[in-house]
């Protein structure tokens, strides 16, 4: 398997990107990397690769692109003058079958403008959306979408967006049915904004012939329920939703840690709550679920987490693999579109 | 202190709204509860109270109501049809001066329009924003708004948020200038929906006469970083993130005591994290936080949770009674409006 990397555009520049490249082929016999960027750089940062993962260089491509698109540039930015950045070479190297997924932690809004003029649109969808897989209840999880490629979405995208979500857990968790739901603020029919309340309509209108079963409203705490496996929203309120949950996490999980520090004494503390809560923050690290996919695309693109260090971008990497494994936008064309 | 209390319209019926009245009533002395609903059903759940909780009893007034508002009606249907509930005689009760404040755990959009008709807005505020406090890092809290009163709102309103939002954080926690933030889905100006751009650009315009700090955009996971004292949504990002919030911190908090009862072994356990456990989850528990306030009004109304059992519902009256204490909608006509 080959996939293509933008190495621009992370919070961390190159370096984290590339040994996050670098652990996912040493771990992986079978995949082949080719890294978008300024050549130098790249060079630079695999000659600084630590041991173990130093053995990985000689299957990570450097491909020179000296353009990189900018963390503030707007689509139309990327659309207009974005042609010869690193990201845009990346995306025509999977669009010509040069690999058989793209990533990129840079910009969200360039990534998707591009990406779509780049790979096209699967027939049926007008523009990709963004989703990842939240944790929930039992195990489980559930797949929120639209996390900011689209804000101010009409209806109609609403539920494009359902039909893609389904196809995420069809094809990727093998649910023979996927449970839908519409994000909400209450279950009541006379409750949610405008576009909402027009989207459970279109749905409700179609629901016996679509591949998944759609439940109606739910509300924010349902995400974590275990009941759902795909909640539709609007970017805004996806993109918030997502953030908002990394970010209390994180305070959880320290505050967690600071009770059993502070209310446990030394020794015992050390020798019986540390192991398992080292273990719980690696768990619930945002980190781990690292990775959002494009959907819709005729090829598969994942978008990384700006932030992301090397262990986050490897997490992605994960992802992009076993889409193509399950060969996503195939599936996608030919049982949802 | 008098508050005047709605017992119809939480999920668990009267009983844990009028225990926890009781509950609140027993703590304090100098307040008084007036308690509106069916008589008869007051009576009972009065006699029936646990021993500690009996002694309230003379204290809590029962005034006699036959009609309540139905969990699925709307604010049309309690403006037109409503005039007679439990929850207008009691926002009535508290316009006409009979107590200091008023609370429900009933329908929300119903309280909102209800409120807004029996007790009147501030000069300057044209609907009610519905607010609470989220619990963020070092101790300190971050008032969201608006969190479901309002879907849909125009930027105007977006700016009336913030304006609402610094006056609670003045108020109650004595904050000089609060620290106010847009929530969007990132810091870059070309970000976001069309009306947080426009709430933006209006903010920017008058900053120099607010008497707060105004930020500019913040993300989601900015809510709990303890940096920001008020964070301005739509009612439909604010309710889907606080309900979010509350179900992954349940979520977590299992997960947290799942972790230490599967990997230490039985009487380790519960002698030592046990009790850490126990007060971590007390802490972290959403029914703490309990009771948003409904401002802009002339009078002071608090909602419950409708899920909130009885001391969920304390913790509503505790939250109002601060209100009351510090005056909020005196102050806000006086020097925010």
């Amino acid at each position: 398997m080959r996939l293509a990397i933008d190495v621009m555009g992370g919070d961390q520049g190159p370096r984290a990107i590339i040994e996050g490249s670098a652990k996912a082929v040493i771990e992986r016999p079978d995949i082949e990397l080719t890294l978008f960027g300024p050549r130098q750089r790249i060079i630079a940062e695999l000659s600084r690769l630590p041991q173990p993962l130093a053995a990985a260089a000689s299957r990570l491509v450097a491909c020179d692109v000296s353009d990189a698109v900018p963390p503030s540039a707007s689509a139309a930015w990327a659309l207009r003058r974005g042609h010869e950045t690193s990201m845009a070479r990346m995306l025509r190297y999977v669009a010509e079958g040069g690999a058989h997924a793209g990533l990129s932690a840079g910009n969200t809004a360039a990534l998707v403008a591009l990406s779509r003029r780049e790979l096209g649109m699967i027939s049926g969808f007008s523009r990709p959306a963004i989703s990842t897989a939240i944790p929930s209840r039992g195990g489980r999880r559930c797949y929120l979408l639209d996390l900011g490629a689209n804000v101010d979405s009409p209806a109609s995208r609403l539920v494009d967006f359902a039909v893609l979500g389904a196809a995420m857990a069809h094809c990727i968790d093998g649910i023979d049915r996927p449970r839908v739901a519409l994000l909400n603020v209450g279950a009541e029919a006379t409750k949610g904004s405008v576009t909402v309340r027009e989207t459970d309509h279109l749905l409700r209108e179609c629901a016996s012939s679509l591949p998944f079963v759609y439940l109606g409203y739910a509300e924010g705490g349902d995400i974590f329920q275990g009941e759902i496996d795909v909640m539709v929203c609007d970017g805004f309120v996806g993109n918030v939703t997502l953030k908002a949950s990394e970010g209390l996490t994180r305070m959880l999980v320290e505050r967690v840690q600071w009770a059993f520090e502070s209310r446990l004494c030394g020794r015992l503390a050390s020798v019986l709550a540390k192991p398992v809560l080292k273990r719980l923050k690696q768990e619930l690290d945002p980190v781990r679920y690292n990775g959002a996919s494009l959907l819709g695309l005729k090829r598969i693109v994942v978008k990384s987490h700006g932030s992301a260090g090397a262990d986050g971008f490897y997490y992605a990497i994960q992802r992009a693999l076993q889409e193509v494994e399950r060969d996503l936008p195939t599936q996608l064309a030919s049982r949802w579109s």
